[in-house]
């Protein structure tokens, strides 16, 4: 999927979060004739099975014994490729304005995109990266402190920490220390890794290609104009300077509905409340779809995503094309509609 | 699937009707260790995908871009593969007996199936053949009178009336033009069939393999001891005897609910009224899932079955599970579980 280009768009649906179930939304109002714009605060399509588990096998989507979570993904995008939906993808869906019967979702990247309907089909929240508490953060944040890798080269040739000791810490060091001078800094001297990548770091560490600072936590930053030099970690025995000029902070996934929490929607523990014969918020015309969606019996289960996509995409072609007939069709009789 | 031989069962979930949903169904059941007994009136599983459209093509199964009716079933049958489910086919679900938490099924085949949980899976209901307005009809009905071809050995060398004007009329022409003498009785000169299925009948009647009698219409039946012998039709110019030994009707299928009309179930034009957030009909432990279910913003849609599937499944397990947490859990994480 190419992210749109253009910033401001009229459409009929603005789907928010393109994971499994806002995937498959933009396909079933795709079906019924409805033009889709689609917002994820991720830099890939795919939601939590591409950014948390790829390789994970799913064995309950119905008629696939198992798909991977990135097969599941890939499936999806082929399936709504004939509908030409646009992706404004790597910002979150930030405000959303209403005026007469249209709403307005503006994103932290200033794209603006009106339409009749829109789907919060954005799963456990906006999936914002844990940041730990330190000092002056901000002023490094994606100038030489990053919470993932988007270029390699910049990473290329320098002393980078990294700090966490999940999968990713463990992944992303053994992948750079082909690159670059790395010191990987844990609270703990084990890790929650993969046994294979385990392996393969505890050989790095053995071959002094990676230097291993545990336990150990982060303390402060060191470095002017957003340019780190140094980072101070809190040892056992007291603190220690480690000169860096990138650190890579691998602190897992925050979930977090995020600024959705102040557009109005009656919510409950984080989730949005809907009525479940049409998946409709309180606000008219704004419909939560998948598993940020709560009403009675609700099941978090992608299939049971798909499911709502479909009930929500049926009930927004009423508002979307007022005074036309929704004639209920099965595909196998009208095919996939083209789409100009 | 093989039909299972034993006749009385003890099951945690009877499932009525093995479409698509019927079938996803045992799968989820599975997935929460709940053991399934599954019965049809057809012969064969997969229900209107393979009784109607095996080679239709379907756009609207999530994560299959595109895939046969056949193909959803087999794709289905192995997802459900682990599971042993048990199978009882060509039979109607005739009574509902209750006792205590506990329902028995009783089939026309005399199967009694007891467990704490039905699901009703019938989708457009028992797909009885229509049955033409024949004096002396049941006589002959299964001895020489036939809805379907269930052994092509019983029309061997045979003369017979092959009497309906849509594909399975046209294309059961065509199979037994090879093996006996057929003659095609319908209302009108024309078909309603796929082209190139038409195009071979002409040019079997053409070669004066297939005897065209059109327009025509059955009207009585001649034989004694349920052996038929001929087929009165009435023609424009009067009736007509047809020597025939063997008659098949290709009038198409009747949807009819079917014996459960009777069972005290809360109906509505034909349907199954459900508690959505639990698929649980008026009658405690007895739900109603994919097409035959009707509620609030109901939408006829595989995909919408397979998760109301997931939904009453979730919602059995407490029933026959009394005590015992359902702990809710991801397929990535636990896998299809082994059952002895």
């Amino acid at each position: 999927m190419q992210s749109s280009e253009f910033h401001d768009k009229e459409t009929d649906v603005t789907v928010i979060g393109c994971g499994p179930v806002g995937l498959f939304a933009v396909f079933q109002c795709g079906m019924l004739g409805l033009r889709t714009q689609v917002i994820d605060v991720l830099d890939a399509v795919g939601g939590q099975c591409i950014a948390l588990y790829p390789d994970k096998p799913i064995y309950d989507i119905p008629s696939h014994p198992v798909i991977s979570a990135r097969g599941l993904i890939e499936q999806l995008c082929k399936q709504i490729a004939p509908f030409k939906a646009g992706f404004h993808l790597g910002q979150v869906a930030l405000r959303l304005v209403g005026a007469g019967e249209n709403w307005t979702v503006v994103t932290a990247k200033g794209c603006e995109i009106t339409s009749r309907a829109v789907f919060v089909a954005a799963g456990a929240g906006s999936l914002q990266p844990n940041r730990p508490n330190l000092r002056r953060l901000e002023e490094f944040e994606d100038k030489s402190v990053f919470y993932a890798v988007r270029d390699i080269a910049d990473f290329s040739g320098r002393s980078v920490v990294i700090a966490g000791g999940g999968d990713s810490a463990v992944d992303w060091c053994i992948a750079l220390a082909e690159l670059c001078t790395v010191t990987l800094v844990h609270r703990r001297p084990n890790f929650r890794a993969a046994p294979e990548s385990e392996r393969r770091l505890r050989a790095l560490i053995e071959a002094e290609r990676v230097k291993l600072v545990a336990p150990a936590q982060l303390q402060d930053l060191e470095g002017e104009g957003g340019q780190l030099t140094g980072v101070v970690v809190s040892e056992p025995n007291g603190p220690r300077l480690l000169s860096a000029s990138r650190l890579l902070l691998c602190y897992g996934l925050l979930n977090d509905v995020g600024p959705l929490s102040g557009w109005g929607l009656a919510l409950q523990v984080n989730k949005v409340l809907v009525d479940p014969t049409t998946m409709q918020t309180n606000l008219p015309g704004i419909y939560a779809i998948g598993d940020i969606a709560s009403f009675p019996g609700k099941l978090k289960l992608i299939l049971n995503g798909f499911a709502e996509a479909a009930i929500a995409a049926h009930h927004a072609f009423g508002r979307c094309r007022p005074g036309e007939l929704l004639r209920f069709e099965y595909s196998t009789a009208k095919g996939v509609p083209t789409v100009s």
